[in-house]
């Protein structure tokens, strides 16, 4: 079917220019003549594929969800089988950081999504549905790791999943260049050491 | 001099009707057309009052900060003189966080003043300096509470600053509403019982 990879591949353009408008120019210069001018289509081109901004956003934020899934699949493979569930926690947390290129793009999209979230019933459900689902992630591994007796039994696993979670909060810590990349590596360790040790 | 109080009371009627534009509209809608209309203003009126969109931006930030530093100030004389610094870290945390309405208007200012730091370098330098003397005055808290054996001297006030800083990662889990502020409250004080008794 070439005409619907062909559909795909013209999406996934179209959504690489909205990263890079978000990227580079800010979330307010966030428009669909701006994503038209970046993508070299036209308004009416991009409507072709996505039917208002709302669904383009969505389509992005799908996307670099995607591309982040993808990176710590890679990651994962790279830990071996059976992996210790501290590992997959640091290779999440790093991939959700903006410490390398893709993770910053993608970190700063989700940044504006979940700002535009709040305004946005659409927007927000489909943002809440991924959270959730990233989340109940990470509350499963935590909570096998806890029946495994790798974390302290006493330890609540959704209260712990949070702590996880919050971590990517040294987002604007880097992006701002308040602490350095190792400090925030140096938080991660220090954070997984006393969960999985206690 | 009742010109220069009505000066800055015209000043703080902009930022308080641009953090109803960003609260209720959200920060793509952010336009000085925007502000004025909720203002109530001509946009002549407001660029007698700010140059620069820019200049808006920073002032509705710094005011902002200044609301919260009250708030935290407030809380911190209902703690009474010599609080604990677990009790402090707690008051400062939970008003960063969008726990209750005024906090959670500033919380977004906030989100969006970072975005759009990244793609202005006037902002970019006043949300950095404004982060580090932040996270400044957290770091003298732990480092004191470590020399008071408060916190366990083997830790490092540096990672330990960041790591309370990055607690503010529970914003996104509480504005769509995948977890409850009573959720966000045991997460903190799981960490601070952690942190002050190991």
């Amino acid at each position: 079917m070439p005409k619907r990879v062909d559909h795909q591949e013209r999406r996934e353009t179209i959504a690489r220019a909205l990263w890079r408008v978000v990227d580079q120019r800010g979330i307010l210069r966030l428009s669909l003549r701006e994503v038209a001018a970046e993508a070299d289509m036209s308004h009416g081109q991009i409507q072709h594929y996505f039917a208002s901004r709302q669904e383009l956003l969505s389509f992005a934020m799908d996307f670099a969800a995607e591309q982040t899934g993808q990176r710590v699949a890679r990651g994962l493979q790279a830990l071996g089988a059976a992996p210790h569930p501290r590992d997959v926690l640091r290779l999440i947390l790093i991939e959700m950081l903006p410490l390398h290129d893709d993770a910053r793009a993608t970190s700063r999209m989700n940044a504006a999504y979940v700002l535009e979230a709040l305004h946005d019933n659409m927007i927000r459900d489909r943002a809440r549905e991924g959270l959730r689902q990233g989340r109940e992630q990470v509350r499963v591994l935590i909570a096998q790791a806890i029946a495994d007796g790798k974390i302290a039994r006493d330890r609540d696993a959704n209260t712990e999943t949070d702590r996880i979670l919050a971590l990517t909060g040294l987002t604007p810590l880097l992006d701002l260049e308040v602490i350095k990349p190792g400090d925030a590596l140096a938080a991660i360790d220090q954070h997984l050491d006393e969960l999985f040790t206690s």
